[in-house]
């Protein structure tokens, strides 16, 4: 868990805020802080921020009445907070305005609760929601209406599982993880044997997904089973909605993952990896640490660490843009051949 | 709503749906019509439709009793209805014979419906549907079975919001709106910070989701709340299945797009725009009015209004083709240019 | 229903195995089989297979007690089972040792379930399932909590429904059919006219979907119901996750389509057709038996049987192989197309 800050009580003045920031301010520290808002959409009473080189022309048009602006900036019409990371202290400022609603602890009448079940304390379980028998929920931990727990699984403290969420048998899950509504853990992985008269014999998929610690999974997303072993999603992955992550996969530490992107079975991710939206990696493949995949990308082979790579057929992504801008001069170079052609051709008549 | 038509009483006959739809018809008026089809399937009583230009050969071999047929063409094999518009008329007839079986109004006794909500008259909640604290739903508007509503939603008159759909909380739905089974609307944008050991920051997604009236969303289709402001839908949008809509995007009136298509965060899409299936959209993209995207189309720059484009990345669709049309050349090129280079030599070397 | 292989009792022994196998052994028959593994993760006590060409130096590093290899190898380090098929035999195995924690039959009393609708001997329904009016489920299906089954659809024998799953009215569902978590069945097609003002009006869809025996669905997958016809997912077909079918699509027996994959509407799809991941297939198309389509490939054209595909636009896969592999000298080429002009100038200057 994160150190907890000194939250100061309302009414919040810029001052207040600062303080609980540790950053400086300038200006007036009376002025009230009400919300936070965008550049665009601010009224009087809001804090905004701005990191952009034109910041001074995006404060100039806003009605807030103040903004955390970068240490190295000045800015007088209104009053600033200023900060090494002003986004960071923005996010700071919105936990300590907005406290989302949340279910409250406790187990909903109408909830199907196996009696073999472990219930941590101040557990929130919602309306009709369904947990099998054995399964284990640590303490703090939320599950909205409508969620599947199957046998055998289990989550671990201060997690939040939105509706319509399916957590299917043994699958394991460590703490802070949140998962989004819609979402499938531990489906079958999509492993078949042809048979000699062209149908398809299912191979058992007995093996299970295991989420660490606090990965946030996004709506809609499938992450299947292990075929044998364990499909693994570790510490601080975030992935997006939509997302297919296929059985006996790897992902591993603070990677991230755009929304609809697809991850073949048994492909191994490293740490910090960034991939953009409909990625598609085929199975088996050994994708490094730091790897940045730009959106839309097709991987068919093993990628290094630390490089930057696109398109489909992937390729290094300065020479996929060199491809792409010299793409552009082929139709004038068929004409251009032709053209010396002639050329050629008149020379070798003369020479005749 | 439409403007009502005065509907005929069955049994329905050539002429009673000629008048119906206001059109003339050619043939026997007192043919009996009990049903619509397709030209192939189409038996004795069935009415079809037909704008091909082959419309002659189609409608020779089927079996329908009367068709519907532009008013420039003839047929007299079978009793024709002329229209201007056969497919809309066509359409018309299917309202008319065709009513879709939906939940009568009413609350079923096992749905939990929070006090504090406020329901309409003639609304429909199924069975373990769960209505959050102040949601407001409008009149006439049908919640099927295992719907889960959170806090604070507001869903207008006349809208029908299939089984297992999540709205999360003070996401604003207009009027008519058709929401099919496992979209997820409201859930968190896909934003974070990273912090210098590597880790994500969640930013907190506060904003909200609003969707206007008429809109259709198709199944397992993922829109993600605003950061701070909206994700805003706008009038008569229709969405395919499996789509995602990031935080912060703005769809204009009247644009549809198909299946699969990923829309990533602050894109800002015109009115009238059409989007082909697995198109991607890189955020913070501005997509003019009437702007037509093929298929699979990766777009990551601004695109001017009234243009059609396609491919990754994303070009004008001519432009697309050309390239495509030379990319088959640019082998034979390259031993046509080996050629010339030997041509060439054999010159320089006579020269010396 | 499979052929029933007679079951030996445990404990299992490498020979017990072998004879259930109907396959000879080498080395200690006593040796005991408690389990399953992969190669990496084996221990004491698990059965491996191999198949792999460097099969020796596999099972050279396994820490599992016997291993199944084909026929034609030879190993003498631990207890080897010879089988013409390594991995068909192993999963009989995974059958033999491993039952999955099904839902034991009966109707659980929370379940809605219509006075109307049939259901046959054995069957299993779970908490807060929703059973609409006039559906009929055979013998031994399985229906786990959560699912939405809405009036007038039929289920066949043997079926195993998961959790959130939506089964829109009037679907039709064969024998021993599986269906993964957050899949949608019969949702609307997308289907609408433009009228003259640039908003929509739906196409109604009365079609409807028609599952035939053996098929499996993967999790938050989605097949939309024809707009007049039937959409058809013939005998034996597999369906990864998240995969979308558009209306009135034909899908030929025993053909694969793995995750993300977008078949568009009125695609007819042959028998023993393979798709990779992220396929999209344009409306209207004809797909030959047999044919393979790469992953990411983009189809805006028919394709005859038997042949393999790649790329978008789709091409024959050695012509999409060879179009890439000469993209990279197409940089060098332009360079070398200007050298030639000018050695071609400076002939052409000498015999003025």
């Amino acid at each position: 868990m994160k150190k907890q800050l000194d939250k100061p009580f309302p009414p919040f003045t810029a001052e207040k805020i600062a303080k609980y920031l540790n950053c400086p301010f300038e200006g007036n520290g009376k002025t009230i802080i009400k919300g936070v808002s965008s550049l665009e959409k601010a009224k009087k009473g809001d804090l905004v921020f701005s990191t952009q080189r034109k910041f001074r022309k995006s404060l100039e048009n806003t009605r807030a009445s103040a903004a955390i602006i970068p240490t190295s900036k000045t800015f007088s019409r209104i009053t600033v907070i200023k900060s090494e990371n002003p986004h960071l202290s923005f996010i700071k400022v919105i936990e300590l305005l907005h406290h989302p609603e949340l279910p409250k602890p406790g187990i909903h009448p109408t909830a199907s609760v196996s009696p073999s079940a472990k219930i941590g304390s101040h557990v929130s379980i919602g309306a009709f929601s369904c947990i099998g028998d054995h399964v284990e929920i640590g303490s703090r931990t939320i599950i909205f209406p409508l969620v599947t727990i199957y046998p055998g699984v289990t989550i671990g403290q201060d997690c939040i599982i939105h509706s319509h969420v399916s957590i299917r048998s043994s699958t394991e899950i460590g703490k802070g993880v949140v998962i989004h509504n819609g979402v499938t853990l531990g489906s079958d992985g999509f492993g078949y044997v042809k048979e000699k008269d062209g149908s398809y014999t299912k191979i058992p998929q007995i093996g299970k997904v295991i989420i660490k610690d606090n990965v946030e999974i996004g709506a809609n997303t499938a992450v299947d089973r292990a075929a044998l072993d364990s499909t693994v999603i570790h510490s601080g992955v975030k992935i997006d909605n939509l997302v297919q992550i296929g059985h006996n996969v790897k992902i591993g530490e603070n990677s991230i993952i755009a929304g609809q992107t697809g991850i073949s079975g048994s492909v191994n991710v490293g740490k910090n990896v960034v991939m953009g939206g409909q990625v598609g990696i085929a199975d088996h493949i050994e994708i490094g640490d730091n790897v940045i995949i730009a959106a839309k990308s097709g991987v068919s082979g093993n990628i290094p660490p630390d490089v930057i790579i696109a398109g489909y057929p992937h390729q290094d992504i300065m020479t996929w843009k060199k491809i792409w801008a010299s793409l552009s001069q082929l139709r004038p170079l068929i004409k251009e051949v032709k053209r010396l052609k002639k050329r050629l051709e008149k020379i070798e008549n003369k020479e005749k």
